[in-house]
């Protein structure tokens, strides 16, 4: 029931999910009335989706601690409630983030060796797709959290990218050594001394994000938000700036059909329904976030996202790699030393 | 001597502002006998530029805190110190920026009621120019410093940017009150209840620089640094993908010079020349940064931005704006509170 254009948006989303993967099964979980016509209008969830009624809904604009309080019955809750209980391998909500991220933490609990969940999504750079987080669940981090960031980040990108030996690196502003602040720099310098991931890079800058000079970036959730703000901000104001330019003389109006498809294609490259879906990392269990504002396409792109994570099966691994590697430990060494 | 392709860059740079600007002069300050050379060949700079010797360079590579203990006869140091002993009104360097900031700080010394410098520079939006400030100067801020950003960044868009009434942001991950660190929280109370800034808008997102929703975003320098590399990143990355696009099928190809002039227009509105010079706001004497690998017509826009501080008397309204209004009281209550 969440999102902007919730629920028709979403159970369209559902309908290009299933069609897309053939063999998942979709839970709806929301008022029984609205949903039902909605699914009906979709021949492709025939026999693909059940209804969970639920009345109760969390707002676009309630308070995370509201909706840890109330809303026992309500359809987020639900959601994620049947991963907890292991009826779904993973929930996707395009609701209120900030309700859906503490109701996911209580709920699902984190990963062993891990703190902190980090929002994690996939951006488009020069080269190719670059993994980032946190984008935006901790607005302040230790640099043990930013080690263990850098962990699943590495992992992530290795076994949903398909990534040989990721290269991390560690958003800060300047790439010596000497620049930052003390929680980068120290993150920065456990990462090195213990050989926490097998290729690690250094530090990055902003810029670095559309050259793609790494397969993974780790940042905080303050600094990474802002980051990705500004990226999607700009791609709209070039894009603006190009139609705008298209409309200055006769002869660009006259030509100016010839060049939607090249501003198709660029769309279509740096679209952000094609990257939608953040997923909240370090969780025990999945939960992927979709845009507010999505539509079907986004909705099910998200919904991809949460697939490939359950096929890769990235928390095993992460697990996995904690285990077997010096990784835990080093991990909770910083912990102790944090 | 400072920059990528100094010093030929700077002189050809000197050589177009005195033509731009016909009241000015330029001291240079380096290698008389590479000068003097390049001099020569640049006519426009007869009769306008005095040449003042020096064979010390801090180099980009130079740590700040050598560059302070040595390098007294530097260029950039003796460019600072004419400014300091009013030589000259203000000083532009495309040198290291960590040892230009050092060095700035040290001579030229703060403004009263001012703690620290903010280095500041406009960018372009969809609908007009927006002063960002603190892009790196501190990685670290209080809610005090950040006050006192508001304060400067407000004065700047209404003296140099002729903004009547300049609306004012602060940076943060999301637009409710509630969202954020408790730094941004703070300041931000504190310009509302003291009505420190005429017109205070609240919390900006990282896509409010691109929309243009304020006339001055206020951060940190850490985040506003991070959130400008990704900015500029971003409209490289864009501008390339179309380049590539262009080139994809032979309709395009066929008619791409046609989209030449388009690529130029969009390439000018976002120039980062265009938008090159940043300044030391804060400082008791005017210090405009270059970006290092500029060219002649980018460093001198960077010199126009001098022009512009120096004419509009900006330390001076500064000064005035903070002793004539509440606002220095307000300042200093926060100094003192913080």
């Amino acid at each position: 029931m969440g999102g902007d254009n919730a629920p028709d948006m979403v159970v369209r989303g559902a309908a290009l999910s299933v069609a897309k993967h053939p063999d998942i099964k979709i839970l709806l979980f929301g008022d029984k009335e609205k949903l039902s016509s909605l699914i009906k209008k979709e021949s492709a969830l025939k026999g693909r989706v059940e209804l969970i009624h639920t009345s109760e809904i969390i707002t676009a604009d309630m308070k995370p601690s509201t909706a840890l309080r109330g809303s026992k019955n309500s359809s987020m809750r639900l959601a994620i409630e049947a991963v907890k209980e292991g009826r779904a391998d993973a929930v996707v909500s395009a609701g209120n983030t900030g309700a859906y991220m503490a109701l996911s933490k209580i709920l699902l609990r984190m990963l062993e060796g891990i703190d902190r969940p980090a929002i994690t999504s996939v951006l488009p750079s020069l080269v190719g797709d670059v993994v980032m987080l946190d984008l935006g669940a901790n607005v302040e981090c230790s640099a043990e959290n930013l080690v263990q960031f850098a962990i699943m980040g590495e992992v992530f990108a290795r076994f949903v990218l398909n990534k040989k030996n990721p290269s991390v690196g560690l958003l800060n502003v300047g790439a010596e050594d000497l620049k930052g602040n003390s929680t980068i720099r120290e993150a920065h310098e456990f990462l090195k001394t213990n050989k926490v991931v097998p290729n690690l890079y250094g530090f990055v800058e902003g810029d670095d994000f559309a050259k793609g000079t790494v397969d993974v970036v780790v940042t905080d959730g303050f600094t990474g938000n802002v980051a990705l703000k500004s990226i999607e901000g700009t791609v709209r104001l070039v894009i603006g700036h190009l139609r705008k330019s298209l409309k200055k003389s006769w002869v660009t109006r006259l030509v100016s059909p010839l060049f939607l498809p090249i501003l198709q294609l660029l769309r279509q490259r740096l679209d952000p329904r094609r990257h939608n879906g953040a997923i909240f990392l370090g969780l025990n269990g999945i939960a992927v976030k979709s845009h507010g504002g999505t539509d079907a396409f986004g909705f099910s792109h998200a919904v991809g996202v949460a697939v490939d994570i359950v096929n890769n099966q990235v928390n095993d691994r992460i697990c996995a790699e904690l285990k077997s590697s010096d990784r835990l430990a080093a991990a909770k060494r910083s912990s102790a030393s944090g």
